[in-house]
């Protein structure tokens, strides 16, 4: 085992495979990882690490204390705590059950004891965290006699695993294996380290971090400005406008070509929508119809199945790879497009239909579909950031598929699923992995469904309402039959004024949450985690899977769609209730019932929270107005980050750090350093927030 | 490709894995088999079979032409006609989804074309039947211009696979494999071929195709007392009594020991029960605790991981079989129990916890545990059968996990789902694959839908109320919480009136479903097989997953428990309302809305239909009394099998023949052949079944 660099060490066994996450990496680890403290020693034995050859693969055995408490494993909809439970490293469109299966499961784990492990395979591996004790460990201990009890579970009995045992991985086919181990010497560290070492956090352009709203699938030219104008007229902030399937001639598979029926000027469409600042998305996928003119040049590099009767083309090759990063540039991002939703880059299983390439499909890369599968989310996303690197400027897109080392990447995960609590929990989960997840709202049964799902969505990377299915705006009316008949509800009035507040106090937000990704992209800091990482010596951050910690400061616990009450656990320290000021007591358990339009919000005590004078948009012009909320007597300086905030200038040092300073005798203070030449903070007011202590 | 016994054609490739099913078989081949005919000639070409090594394993291609439908796969809860779907064969307990993962997945499918095939493996294999076109297939015919559309199907306009295509199977780790072709001519030729190759359909004791009975698991023996007592003096027919977990002093791991608090005298009480004309049936699982007696004897001989602080016992291993069926022999079977239910041993995926061992684990017989996961419920039936064997008897029982060659195992399918559509489901599809399920009775929203599933059940290879969470009879009371505080529902009187009717009405069939296992035995007909099974040239049937076959002439619609109408399809030619005896044509789809405790029942015109006389119990004595229905002018005759039905010997030929025989002018008549010197059968009155034509 030897030390890869600083504070992560490697463990071989065998030849391995050709292709595995860390061998297809196409971003460099960040310098930065070199600023995170290291203890020069493994956190795990290399003597307590065992790897054997089966009829099936490989058998890893790492070792699982008592007490260790396990996360991560990617996007996991189902869990957040993964100890003693089986997890398959699968990537599938539908998981909808607590197997690992997921749009993008990562082989890596990370423990409450300070450590991290990644697995470098692109296989279906399953990981066993503790589930099994080995043959004859329970003699000793088990030979107490079964008492009569009531209820079933006492009646029968069961046994559970437990104290010290193993955490195994099970690789099919694989004859050799890497095992990255990361050093904390905690959870967070450990995360950030992996973070770091996938080449630091993404950083979102400004426009990236406002409303999103992709807007009606079957909509024509004339639909797209009727609801484009409408959002300006109406005052709703919105940043993106996005294109769903109806954009293209074929969408399944996928021409890649502007249906010149529903969009005969689309060009002019695009420019009046650039106009209007709006930043244009378009759906795609990556199965390639027979008449996109793509077609005769990928197909020979591209796996040996169709999907869809399209090619599934081999971006593990570079020629594919340049192909269709340059289609791109030039037919999309030289023309005003700002970014893509990437979808179906994943794998079917529950589904009606068994859509997507065999597992045994062969490509030209020498990649089976096996391998593909669990690597095509990234090598898309790698193959889509290409043309927008080549102009020099950001994206901020979607995607449905990804998998490991994909901290650096400008794209948010989404999912067809709808479960409101698991799209919660994918918030919480996602920080473990270096990913970021969207609980994108799409359909609501009632007008508070909506308003309740726009609280939690805000709150996340993505601000995005996906009304593809609604021709009309989802206020007037969130019944599908009714919207697309245009009958409006009766109270619109009310609820779209509910909407416009959460839009703007997400406008608001802009500066925070750009400072808690630039935390991301230099320190891998997780803009979006679960509370046992900021408190991992407090069991009861355990399994708190319905919170997390947003930036550095706020603790976050939406109302899930259906709720009217909810409880919530805050940790030690002090908090202040976002929207009373009530200051709380940490290391306790509160129910609340929020007002419609109030997601629950707890300041850090001791916090100096940024907000800005909602914006309609981000242009590069943009200057925020910030109110600075003062949190406690000894409020912490505050850093923001400023550029020009949307190229890629920040890479070179293009930006300033701008430190928000507050001493309760002399008041607040900004100070600027670096080298961007402009403004884009300016300080309104210190508001100093009064409370008494609730006792 | 030859010819390994008539009918039945080996494609070989490379070196075969030491375990899979047919090396696995403990059961001969059925000597009927000789009795189908063959056309002498593979139905498949060996030049359209493939067979290539990848990394990962093998791919199998076999030839799908374009009309193939495709069924099988084992029992599959989700889906009936798997044409364009991919199948992942592999054991589990909580088959939520439509992957293929089922309690008995096996690997074989039969096609409308004729034809079944067997892919002998024990690996997780995956089947893709027509999923995908090959590279490049789609160019020609792919180029028509996507329309606009109005609905999103339209819009995106998926494309679906057709035409000649592939099923492709993927096997993992295997380096060689055999595969089996069964020749039809038709479809059901190639299920019966499936079904003798096997050994033959199971035959049934009597008395277990009587009512089943599982009492609470938490009673003791005045509780169990009670419940049977209540049973006889109520006249509601039983002939199975069930105990669940609480009889082991220890269940999770399993001691496999009597706990002597709640049965003090246990031994006392199965003489009761056994005096009461019940048949006792005990549950329990593989997983061996240490306070077994068992345990020591079976350490050495146990996989190297522990379930539940269990060994999981090698019973590939003869010295594991012997031990494990010796103990059953000496301390239940020879005591007086008749059967088990053999639970848990199946594998965890979805469910609260991940039980079962490892798919990494090691077994003495080299088994691994991926293998092992599909194999275990075989080997488990097989060991379970032994005692019986040893004692001159038949079983009945019921096991959660089978697999590949199970049709001459005594053992019914079940599962801890509980939807009843999926249920029926159930019935229809294990038919394809040599398996028999039971929908069963467990829970009930009301009284009404207690009868419902009643009904379904009664249709059924076993017809079992499993009321482990009740302590009093479920028609006093269907609410668990009430009905374990005793109150019980005001009209409990005319819903117990409907069960008996509906318990008896079940014992009236068994000479009916006695003969259709016959044939199962004699000549490999399922005895519950799906529509398109009996009309394959009829595409109507080719989905009718919610009808069934039962026996020769019976077609059953049950109603899902919600339902109150439904439709029914009924194939070519005319067909009798059981309940009604009206006469309906076929080639129609017919709205119902039948009485409760009348579930849809359609006779065949010109069926000799034997209804006995319900007895309340089955004994080695019992006579049926038979009224034979005679279902229009040309009735054909019924065979009856009859024998002392409850031993072995019918395997030696003694049993009779007996056939009825109707002539519109002379009557019924009954003939009776073989070797069996008693008579089970008396027929009382022959009933002409008038009607007029429904026109």
């Amino acid at each position: 085992m030897h030390q890869v660099v600083k504070g992560v060490w490697r463990y071989c066994h065998g030849e391995t495979e050709l292709h595995t996450p860390i061998k297809m990496r196409n971003k460099p680890i960040s310098e930065n990882i070199e600023n995170l403290a290291s203890a020069n020693q493994a956190p795990i034995n290399q003597a307590d690490i065992k790897v054997a050859q089966t009829s099936r693969g490989l058998k890893v055995e790492l070792p699982l204390q008592a007490d260790e408490q396990i996360y991560g494993f990617g996007l996991q909809l189902h869990r957040m705590n993964h100890t003693g439970r089986k997890k398959h490293i699968r990537v599938n469109s539908d998981p909808i059950a607590d197997t690992g299966d997921s749009h993008a499961p990562v082989p890596f784990y990370v423990s409450n004891a300070g450590y991290g492990v990644l697995v470098d395979t692109l296989r279906y591996c399953t990981f066993y965290t503790g589930t099994n004790l080995k043959k004859g460990e329970s003699e000793g201990r088990a030979n107490e006699v079964h008492k009569v009890g009531t209820s079933e579970i006492e009646l029968y009995g069961y046994e559970k695993t437990e104290g010290d045992r193993q955490v195994l991985v099970d690789i099919p086919a694989a004859k050799g294996i890497d095992i990255y181990i990361f050093e904390g010497p905690d959870l967070l560290s450990a995360v950030k380290r992996y973070n770091l070492f996938s080449g630091g956090g993404t950083l979102p352009p400004l426009w990236g971090l406002g409303m999103w709203y992709r807007a009606y699938s079957a909509a024509n030219s004339k639909d797209i400005k009727r609801l484009a104008e409408e959002l300006r007229q109406s005052e709703m902030p919105v940043d993106v406008f996005g294109f769903e399937p109806g954009w293209q001639t074929k969408a399944y598979s996928a021409s890649f070509v502007w249906d010149n029926n529903r969009y005969p000027n689309y060009q002019s469409m695009i420019d009046t929508l650039t106009k209007q600042h709006y930043k244009v998305n378009l759906w795609e996928h990556i199965f390639v119809h027979p008449t996109s003119p793509m077609y005769q040049g990928l197909k020979p590099f591209s796996g040996d199945f169709e999907v869809w009767q399209g090619l599934v083309p081999d971006l593990a090759v570079e020629e594919a790879k340049n192909q269709f990063a340059n289609y791109h540039l030039k037919t999309f991002v030289n023309k005003g497009i700002s970014g893509f939703k990437l979808d179906e880059c994943d794998s079917s299983d529950f589904v009606h239909s068994n859509w997507s390439f065999p597992d045994l499909s062969y490509f030209p890369s020498g990649l089976d579909g096996e391998q593909m599968h669990n690597q095509i989310g990234l090598l898309y996303q790698d193959t889509i950031e290409r043309p927008f690197e080549q102009i020099g400027k950001r994206t901020w897109s979607q995607v449905r598929a990804s998998g490991a080392l994909a901290s650096p990447y400008p794209f948010v995960l989404y999912s067809d699923l709808y479960n409101h609590r698991d799209f919660i929990r994918g918030v919480v989960n996602s920080g473990f992995s270096g990913l970021l997840w969207t609980p994108e709202v799409r359909d609501a049964s009632s007008p508070e469904d909506l308003i309740r799902r726009i609280e939690a969505v805000i709150l996340s990377p993505m601000a995005l309402l996906n009304c593809w299915r609604l021709p009309n705006l989802p206020w007037l009316q969130v019944d599908l039959e009714k919207n697309v008949n245009g009958e409006f509800d009766k109270g619109y009035e009310e609820t779209r004024a509910i909407c416009k507040h959460l839009f703007k106090f997400r406008m608001s937000l802009i500066p925070y949450l750009y400072a808690a990704f630039s935390s991301y992209y230099e320190e891998g800091t997780p803009p979006f985690r679960a509370l046992v990482m900021d408190y991992p010596d407090d069991p009861q951050t355990f399994t708190v899977d319905d919170q997390y910690m947003m930036g550095a400061n706020l603790l976050i616990a939406p109302l899930i769609s259906d709720q009217t009450k909810r409880e919530v656990y805050l940790p030690t320290g002090s908090w202040y209730d976002f929207w009373t000021n009530e200051l709380l007591e940490g290391n306790q358990t509160l129910t609340i019932k929020p007002k419609l339009g109030q997601p629950p919000i707890y300041v850090k005590e001791n916090t100096l929270l940024p907000l800005a004078k909602p914006v309609q948009y981000v242009t590069d012009q943009t200057v925020f107005e910030l109110v600075v909320n003062v949190y406690g007597a000894q409020a912490q300086p505050f850093s923001l980050h400023e550029d020009d905030g949307e190229s890629l200038a920040y890479k070179n040092k293009q930006s300033n750090q701008v430190i928000l300073h507050w001493n309760a005798n002399s008041g607040g203070q900004l100070e600027r350093a670096g080298q961007f030449e402009s403004e884009r903070y300016l300080v309104t007011k210190w508001r100093v927030v009064h409370t008494e202590k609730n006792t």
